[in-house]
């Protein structure tokens, strides 16, 4: 489950006798549109892929079937087990370009072959946080819940993007898979279907308040919104005589804003003051910024397609580089597509009132800037071991804490702020120094 | 593995006792921006999870558990084997809004338990195939190879789009378990990682060239693309002198137009035309389009992440609807969200040279329109048994056939052209008198 290429270079690296460690680091280079920062998730499925490096005896000899590995040396890649340590932002952070996520120090075939498992595993996770972040804060307060499965890019990234949306706030999901096996809450409502196949709305209304084993709510958009309301507002009535409670409607097409403003109207009307209205359509932060922000009466929004897909922003410049080996800084020259050598922490400094200010990337060896300085990334493997593991409730109170610290003005949805992150001297020296030599070595000319 | 309200529905179908059959229609309702096609991909995946379908009793503890369902209840679905029709555009398919590319006749039970299911299986494959015939078409003639695992939504995901590009017409990919899983051709080059591991570029390429069992492909972009071009074209004509030859060179940033000029005219000057050129970084069809129109001398392309998520169009408006229950036409008259009633058939004109001229939806009892007309939909499943399976190759054969019949305007990258989708009169006649009962029963006005 990797690129060829990693398979090949980790085998001329045998070849070569390359056994020195390489430090490669995982972090995005560019913020795409729409996006003033990022929060990290899927480290800890990378975690677990590293912890399963390796492949069997049939893999070999497909390997070898190939034409691109000699026996030899695909046998003794199947052999090969984690053994490096490995450093990380803890899930649910707030991060910014050019800052390691996670930095891999293990000897280069190890680090080579992590590459694909890793990138794979944060990218998706990272992507689909990052703009859950952005709903949940456009929601202000008002639940989120994810229901994107059935457009998501399958089974496993349904699961993936469940786990990413809670650690990033959401209340529940409809992915009963992602409840069951990662004991996210869920929730769930009713869709046309069911409406359809009855005689008449009506009807449909009656059965499911009839048979629903969980809180009732009445999907009234199937044939005309205003007739969907009034008649839930009266099984609503009806419901009340007999003790029941009708717990929300749900609006899912057509202009939400007006049509929850006469959904509250009727509703209220009929006393039923208590009753929610839930929307859902093609929603994503934008939307719902719009529809809280000019004060339509909503109280819960479901978000599905757009956030399996990150459909504003589907991809995220992420990439894994070698910084390191053998000691030596490794780099790139390419136009635009430099990288900072050496390991690296990344510092970030608090204001008095905790909140964020600014943050530094620094080489590994540098002493902490001060003080009000913290450390982003900790050591999490070592020597092949998993020193910490931490829970997805974990990450989503983590993460909470580090959205509250946020200068607002980066949560707004329509991102015209930039955090600040610079570099240490000692770092910039060094990067410096390291281009200049690499120049001089490719008998470049000097810039 | 599916949404809570699959579930919970299908268990109020069952305690109001509701057995008779529906018919299900999967479609997408319109194109995304830069699109003038679809190609289905997907249906076997979907297939195999139909067969598939019912829960342990795990799962039923875990439902009773969430509150939503009652035992009795859950262990009923539980038990819920899928016995339905099923009917299918053959995968490689071209097709069009509306179009259904799956039809499920079944048990209404089993229909909705179906729906997440196969969307989900369905909308991936279809949205990535869809994109990658555009890269093919973009190529004209030139290998396109898919390497976008790395940031792929998952291994799963990265699965599913190196399948769909394969059927799409890609030549390879670089996804090891989609070649041994799949039986896809595998290829890679070297990443940068390798040549900054080396103590300078010339001696990467010379470790390279040593060790590499495949064939020999030079990445020249690490720190300054003319001079490792030049240093390639030394390598190459040395490999010369020993009977050993070099395979190509890679270019994977800056103005890739201009880097292949010089770079072609490098090589040829040093006696190496049979060295092909390959590029990639951050392609899609668009950026393909363009190089090759512009006369580029590239040789193949690499298309990773822009495919993995489809990047310019990242969702496709893909729906699972009901269209019949117990013999009756169901639909809703949601604002631009109307079901097309009853089950249907898709049937494709052909010219005298074989060319799609236009295609007919019509109910599926109609008679053939005609000599000229095929129909697009055929049954693959009948009682829960499969009747056909066709493999990925016949898949991707079939494809290239409807690619070559395709008007040649709805090939062109940039869309401009839209292929004619009619009603028969009858499925107009069928749908309007369903409109006109539905309103008149749900007591709206008359349009």
């Amino acid at each position: 489950m990797t690129d060829l290429y990693e398979l090949t270079m980790a085998a001329s690296y045998r070849r070569l006798g390359m056994r020195d460690r390489a430090t490669m680091s995982l972090y995005v280079r560019t913020l795409p549109q729409h996006r003033s920062f990022l929060v990290a998730a899927g480290i800890d499925r990378a975690l677990e892929r590293l912890e399963h490096l390796g492949f069997d005896a049939a893999g070999v000899d497909y390997l070898v079937s190939t034409g691109h590995l000699r026996r030899e040396d695909a046998e003794g890649l199947a052999r090969t087990r984690f053994t490096g340590d490995v450093r990380v932002v803890r899930e649910g952070s707030v991060v910014f370009p050019d800052e390691p996520l996670l930095e891999i120090d293990a000897p280069i075939i190890e680090a080579q072959l992590a590459e694909t498992l890793v990138l794979n595993a944060v990218h998706y996770s990272t992507l689909v946080a990052s703009k859950a972040a952005r709903c949940v804060a456009a929601a202000r307060g008002r639940p989120v819940v994810e229901f994107g499965l059935r457009r998501a890019p399958g089974i496993e990234a349904g699961l993936e993007a469940a786990r990413a949306c809670f650690i990033a706030g959401f209340a529940s999901t409809s992915n009963v898979h992602a409840g069951r096996a990662l004991g996210i809450p869920v929730s769930g409502t009713v869709a046309h279907a069911f409406i359809e196949a009855m005689p008449d709305e009506r009807t449909a209304f009656e059965a499911w308040a009839l048979t629903s084993a969980g809180p009732i709510t009445l999907l009234v958009d199937t044939y005309d919104t205003l007739n969907g309301v009034r008649r839930a507002a009266e099984l609503g009535r009806h419901l009340e005589r007999h003790d029941q409670k009708l717990h929300s409607i749900r609006l899912d097409s057509g202009d939400l804003d007006a049509l929850s403003r006469v959904a509250r109207r009727v509703l209220d009307d009929a006393g039923l003051t208590h009753v929610q209205i839930f929307a859902s359509g093609g929603l994503d932060e934008h939307a719902i910024d719009q529809l809280v922000r000019g004060g339509a009466p909503i109280d819960g929004f479901g978000v599905g397609t757009r956030i399996g897909m990150s459909a504003d922003a589907p991809v995220l410049d992420m990439v894994y580089k070698i910084v390191e080996y053998a000691g030596r800084p490794c780099l790139k020259l390419s136009a635009k597509k430099a990288t900072l050598v050496g390991p690296k922490q990344v510092w970030r400094r608090r204001g008095i009132d905790g909140r964020f200010v600014e943050d530094r990337l620094a080489a590994l060896d540098e002493p902490s800037p001060g003080n009000e300085w913290r450390p982003l990334l900790e050591p999490v493997v070592r020597g092949g071991r998993r020193l910490v593991r931490r829970s997805m409730e974990d990450a989503r109170r983590f993460h909470a804490e580090q959205i509250a610290l946020l200068p607002p003005e980066l949560r707004a949805v329509e991102v015209d702020a930039t955090y600040p992150v610079g570099l240490s001297p000692a770092l910039r020296a060094r990067h410096e120094a390291a281009v200049r030599e690499a120049r001089v070595r490719e008998g470049l000319a000097d810039v």
